[in-house]
């Protein structure tokens, strides 16, 4: 049933989720309530909550409990997923100490990196370890997703290792492009790019 | 004219670019090879292409250097464009020492924190100052972009002064929806809710 969720529909439920989270009255709000508070449209808004279970009814709208609980678990916020981390570089170590994840039921296990004056230390609780012993780790913790924050030069190389261990979500900071086989996801945040599209944007 | 391009075009010129400058065979490309190597439609490709000022030719294709000036001449990465940054924690202070920036122009010129440890230490060689002086700062910097690294509950109010000062285009990390004014423009970064997205994805 997921998979029929057009992808840009999926990525505004963690906007509703936020924006209804942020609200400190309890009771019904309508689709219209939201659309304005976001500034989009009412039939787009009704369109990606009727993918969830939220049942909204008529001329009050949602109860905002209610469809809190209905976005979290489209999202899976309350299934526990585990996801490692490539390069304990400065964002590698900024995402290790970020408490956002358990919104969304994620748990950073442990991060993996080259360097041996990384290896062996914790950030933000969790363990950093030789980027060697990967494929070995990865079959113990066996998490679902990865993020690379390793360099462009290595990305391909850590994609292959992560998919190699059946990891078949990457999110994916480096400037490159991954070459992955069908059934496998990447994602991509480029900042640098995000900013020059800002900066191209009228 | 800018205007007149989708976000969802503007969005792919990176990714043309970083594939384009990842080559090294020099001559001639067709849009068919472009689309093939990143798998997407050989018609979509042609059609962001057009926006820029790359000229193919009728069975050749682009020359790679022509068309690597034609998009980073339209992504302004020859423009020199200042950034500050709001927020020296890890994910700021990740952003200070990364230097991908450059290749689009973008110069990131300080940070401030409200932290009186960070304030006057230097990352990556940029200054860190008091949040307090921002206003005056600002005056001085005179910077065309800003990006948020600040807790979500302090986010628009850092929002609102950035915008007082007249900086048109902010990169928010927080996981909040801001309230601008019209003519501002705001690009969200989410990680965790990219994260939650990408493992919902099938």
């Amino acid at each position: 049933m997921k998979s029929d969720i057009p992808v840009t529909s999926l990525q505004r439920l963690p906007v509703y989720l936020n924006y209804l989270k942020s609200l400190t009255s309890d009771g019904y709000i309508s689709s219209g309530a939201i659309a304005r508070a976001l500034g989009m449209g009412e039939v787009l808004v009704r369109k990606d909550l009727a993918f969830t279970s939220a049942q909204g009814r008529t001329r009050v709208g949602y109860l905002r409990t209610e469809l809190i609980a209905a976005l979290e678990d489209y999202l899976g916020c309350n299934d526990k997923k585990k996801a490692v981390i490539f390069g304990a570089g400065e964002l590698g170590k900024a995402l290790m100490s970020y408490n956002g994840f358990s919104n969304y039921g994620i748990e950073i296990v442990a991060a993996f990196d080259n360097d041996s004056a990384k290896v062996g230390t914790y950030v933000g609780g969790k363990p950093v370890f030789d980027v060697e012993s990967a494929t070995q780790k990865l079959v113990e913790l066996n998490p679902r997703l990865a993020v690379l924050c390793v360099p462009a030069s290595v990305a391909q190389a850590v994609a292959d290792t992560v998919i190699s261990c059946n990891i078949k979500k990457i999110l994916n900071f480096a400037p490159v492009l991954l070459h992955v086989e069908d059934g496998v996801i990447v994602r991509n945040i480029d900042v640098a790019a995000n900013l020059a599209i800002l900066s191209s944007m009228i």
